[in-house]
């Protein structure tokens, strides 16, 4: 019985209290390791909260409670965005969060997220283990006392729910339009209004026309928030945000003082939950676009060429801010771009190419 | 030391010799597990035998050694088609494959691994793991005393390598074309006709006119046969098997008899393979795709829309006779279709529409 016995040492990791337990090493040795996991998303939000919590849950199945992991959502424990200093400082040991959300740190943490006019799950998955992306993440990542990896995918957003058509660059100056982040900059370049407003608000302020549109996530979520019931038209594709990574961050410190088997297992279920979060996403949002559509009667719109161009122009500017602010931040941009420019060739030639060919011949 | 002194068990799993240790359970439960893991793929293969191995090396590691795997290649234990009989029997604990060489068992396997004018990596994940596919796929398996998973993904494979044009299905009659499995049923029901070739042979045949064209896989396998030196024209896409899924199966008696921790452990490997293998497929055929066109100026040719049609009606005879096989396969048949139908239409609108908007404005 002397094995349940783990002595917990106050480990001086950045300040932390990292319990883990010293005991003479037996055939497989056994460290037990207790982790505190801050995210940034609400409690069982569909998607994103779902899946850190099944990645937190799956680490603590899969090393048979080795690895201890206490998960907290967001505001549990620290605000959705301070996740990333809380983890720096040693006051919890790992995050859930998406990149772009550190980027007030460092622009160029938001290319390991989404950038506008950036790529698409299968795209990004490239660049970050094939292309150099890795590489790249964790040295801006060390600046910062983090170690981080892709834990998930979103796929890519929706435009966003419009109360009137816009089929020119010239319709989106002066909306009033919920869109955060990245897109918010995105979205003031073309002349539109950002709004920053919080899912339960998102709904009421649409319907009552205080803003003119409003763009979410996509259309599992946002059937969710009933936004369909606050307007008529549905844009597509979202170009300000495809296919958000999200990722799993550990203190730079614990992880390198980790063993080599609990970094592997750890990257494992990471790299599971890069795959099933995307499966969810897809099928779910496969599944709400056809009730939105078929029994809701909502109305889609594809954006028009001459929006894209603007789309495009306002996407390099903020591209090119990044660019500019550090060597690091062009070297990511560099890598970036290359691995987009290759791997996307290859993907509209085969993948796009065949979808379409398909799909008008299966219906 | 007792700890060490694994006592090995001959249990009698369906005459398997799997050696599992019995001891009084530790605070963290351990008993070492051997498993024999037998693949399909030649050693050191790029992409899927190097795929496979990484899997197994992952498990042994994430597991810190609780799970130790012995894999051989094909044919250094059993043959490549044998995997799923040496698994079900015990002479083997796992293999890595690819369900569609178990088709001589039941039809139904090949919707787990490819069909044509099937789905998507991206898709079949969320038919598989959120659609009902891998509860289909759990009770087809079981029927044979296996237990399977996804555990890489191969990504859209390309038509082919041709010596002359072909504009129109009457075009492809009288061919002799290098093209395995099911792709040799359907490219016989096109009037052509399969043959059958190992990878050592199809350059010397293609080259020397033996065979008029030839099928492997993508930019990055076909590069390294030289494929590009022996065939003018290169087509796409490869609708004859779209994303091609690699699996990990297991005896379904030892799954059965595994601790919840073993399996999740195995579960995470193999799904975060599934991710991993894609990622590597993608980038490695975008970078071969560039050289081969910009360095070996080869020709890239798209399949018509008239082969195109004739590829869906030789496509729809394929799974209309694997449908009417029983009706187990006609489950599985049904819920492929409702979920491709559904999950294609919100990947071609979104994910489709944005590659293609912004591919023609990121060049």
């Amino acid at each position: 019985m002397k094995r349940r016995k783990f002595i917990k040492t106050a480990a001086a990791i950045t300040g932390s209290a990292v319990a883990v337990s010293h005991l003479p090493k037996p055939a497989l040795a056994q460290e037990r390791i207790e982790m505190t996991i801050v995210s940034s998303w609400q409690r069982d939000f569909p998607g994103l909260g779902t899946g850190a919590q099944r990645f937190a849950e799956n680490v603590s199945t899969a090393s048979n409670g080795k690895i201890q992991i206490t998960y907290f959502a967001a505001d549990e424990k620290v605000g959705a965005f301070d996740v990333f200093d809380a983890v720096a400082s040693g006051d919890a040991q790992g995050y859930h969060s998406a990149e772009f959300y550190a980027v007030n740190k460092h622009p160029g943490f938001a290319y390991f997220a989404a950038v506008p006019f950036g790529m698409t799950p299968a795209e990004i998955n490239a660049w970050i283990h094939f292309g150099g992306g890795q590489k790249l993440w964790d040295e801006l990542s060390a600046e910062f006392g983090l170690k981080a990896m892709p834990c998930g995918n979103s796929g890519i957003q929706w435009g966003g729910w419009f109360n009137k058509e816009v089929n020119s660059a010239e319709d989106l100056r002066g909306l009033r339009m919920r869109i955060p982040g990245l897109g918010a900059n995105f979205f003031a370049r073309l002349g539109g209004t950002p709004v920053s407003l919080s899912g339960g608000e998102v709904y009421e302020q649409l319907a009552s026309g205080a803003i003119d549109a409003a763009e979410w996530a996509g259309p599992w979520n946002d059937e969710a928030l009933r936004l369909h019931e606050a307007a008529k038209y549905y844009y597509y594709p979202g170009v300000h945000e495809p296919g958000a990574v999200t990722s799993f961050g550990v203190n730079a410190s614990l992880w390198g003082r980790l063993a080599a088997s609990d970094r592997a297992l750890l990257t494992a279920c990471a790299r599971a939950e890069n795959d099933t979060m995307l499966a969810e996403f897809n099928a779910r949002n496969g599944a709400a676009l056809a009730r939105l559509v078929d029994r809701h009667g909502v109305e889609l719109r594809e954006f028009s060429d001459s929006i894209c161009d603007a789309f495009a122009v306002a996407a390099e500017e903020v591209l090119e801010e990044t660019r500019q602010h550090s060597p690091l931040a062009r070297r990511i941009h560099e890598s970036f771009a290359a691995s987009r420019a290759e791997v996307s060739r290859y993907i509209e030639l085969n993948d796009v190419n065949y979808i379409t060919k398909r799909n008008a011949r299966i219906r």
